[in-house]
């Protein structure tokens, strides 16, 4: 039997037909933003999910399909105000349904995007075997997707496991996104590493590389850190010690075997690694001390959204 | 059929034998603290057992065993290094092993006190019929056990759930009996309490009834909020806000249904209520505002403690 995987994004769909082993036999995008109608996008998006099924010749093998949405909730296949998608705002979109009925009663699993890129990396990744541990996805946001007992967590209404907006700094902290300030994805995203950057090139004359740029985003801090930017390096520094705080904290909740870290910002994992390590060990209590692996994703990155979303579908 | 449930604190272990419906037909109390030697402990409680189960006429009708203590690990039933306990400091001892061949073969379980107190909670208390809650216990110190989809969260190691060791204040905290600082439990059991209160007389010349005494307990302070006294009243605020911001923060993580509050310092619940869900409900994501329920365990609170403990034991 084979499932197929969607990642839903606000620019792009990725659609991918995988195996049992998690090779993606045929894969395609088509475009999230073509409609403001969800009608039109969903058959849109049944058609190229079976033109892709015909492509890896799988016709009639295919399980179910599984997919990964910002503010998709796993427990009753909806879509959920979701601002950054063209056909998502303001409504409650009844997901699995609309796509199961366009794909002939093909049953269908939806969550957000960080729940499926965990279920993606106990599937296939650098958490096989492993039956407790956190994702968190460290991109434009700070997602996380945990995993207790073997199973993703999703609470009592099907939104649990944001960690991007637990306090990182509770006073002064920056503004976020959500309307609250200090929360960690302020800090700790890509978009958080620029934000440190421009405010520590205001703050500081420290000199830097970084200066020179007219607009900063968080791989040019990389880029300058390769170069032994020491501004550049101490942002990092700064930015793993805020994640490895919170990291003690996760800890102490749900005791994991390891912390998994995926998404952009962790291909800086040079840079993080220590300054996390160190935060993380320095904040949790001694029976956690050097004991709670921090390991990096093992998904191939271009795979990796279809490959987490697609593993949904198996448990289907 | 029925269950014994074991309480060890301290100086006091707490035996009953309970039916289904959390009704304690007998009870005894022996002291924990007569042995360094816990061979001679165990016997002692295995006599008392027997006696009890004899006493409430149930004998050959006991289908196991509970026991909450400090330091309790689920998976493999020991004790691992309780160092308030006579015979617990610094070694690993196989309780449950010890315990149930004491017992003629009688099954066993194990789990640290607040674990079993969010099990006692969802047999037979405020939390019957959620499967997503938080129990907090607020004592001497801070405990918790966490509930996710009606199983008790254990972690990887079997002792997850340290939520009062946290970090409330990130900086320049409160130096913690783990060795931390900043933790949740130096600021919000009924010890953070006393010290807020020492604190706050002797950084401020604000009046306070409190100023007359020679010592200062969480006990004095409620006493004198309920007399109007301004700075006590303050000081439950400040304890309920730092509680709030905390809470919000553990509801990013695994979304409940509640929270629910047990233990010496959660009677002063007319006096925490209030500043908890504000500062709660300004700190979670809008999704959950005013959505998490506050509630105060229903356990009657000198059974509460052999009830939680005896709930593992139908689990056997």
């Amino acid at each position: 039997m084979y499932v197929v995987g969607i990642d839903i994004g606000g620019q792009t769909s990725k659609i991918g037909v995988v195996d049992a082993r998690g090779t993606v036999l045929a894969q395609t995008v088509i475009r999230t933003d073509n409609h403001t109608e969800v009608a039109l996008y969903i058959d849109e998006l049944a058609e190229a999910v079976k033109k892709v099924i015909k492509e890896a010749g799988v016709e009639g093998h295919v399980k179910g399909i599984g997919v990964g949405a910002p503010n998709g909730n796993y427990y009753d296949g909806t879509i959920e105000n979701a601002v950054n998608i063209s056909w998502g705002g303001g409504k409650t979109i009844h997901f699995t349904e609309l796509l199961s009925e366009a794909m002939g009663g093909l049953p269908v699993a939806l969550t957000n995007d960080a729940n499926a890129a965990a279920v993606g990396e106990m599937t296939y990744g650098a958490a096989r075997g492993m039956k407790n541990f956190i994702m968190i996805t460290l991109g434009t946001g700070v997602g996380s997707g945990i995993v207790i007992n073997g199973n993703v967590v999703y609470g009592h209404d099907g939104f649990a496991g944001e960690l991007g907006h637990v306090a990182a700094v509770r006073n002064n902290g920056r503004v976020c996104n959500c309307g609250k300030t200090g929360c960690l994805e302020t800090y700790a995203s890509a978009t958080g590493v620029a934000r440190t950057a421009r405010e520590w090139l205001e703050l500081t004359d420290e000199p830097s590389v970084l200066r020179n740029l007219d607009s900063i985003a968080s791989k040019d801090v990389y880029d300058a850190a390769k170069d032994g930017d020491k501004l550049a390096l101490k942002i990092f520094e700064f930015t793993g010690k805020i994640l490895g705080r919170s990291f003690a904290d996760f800890i102490a909740f749900s005791s994991p075997e390891a912390i998994v870290l995926f998404g952009g910002l962790a291909r800086a994992k040079e840079f993080l690694t220590a300054p996390i390590e160190e935060a993380m060990n320095a904040n949790v209590l001694p029976l956690w001390k050097n004991k709670v692996k921090l390991v990096y994703s093992q998904l191939k990155e271009s795979d990796a959204a279809i490959l987490g979303a697609s593993a949904l579908a198996w448990e289907l």
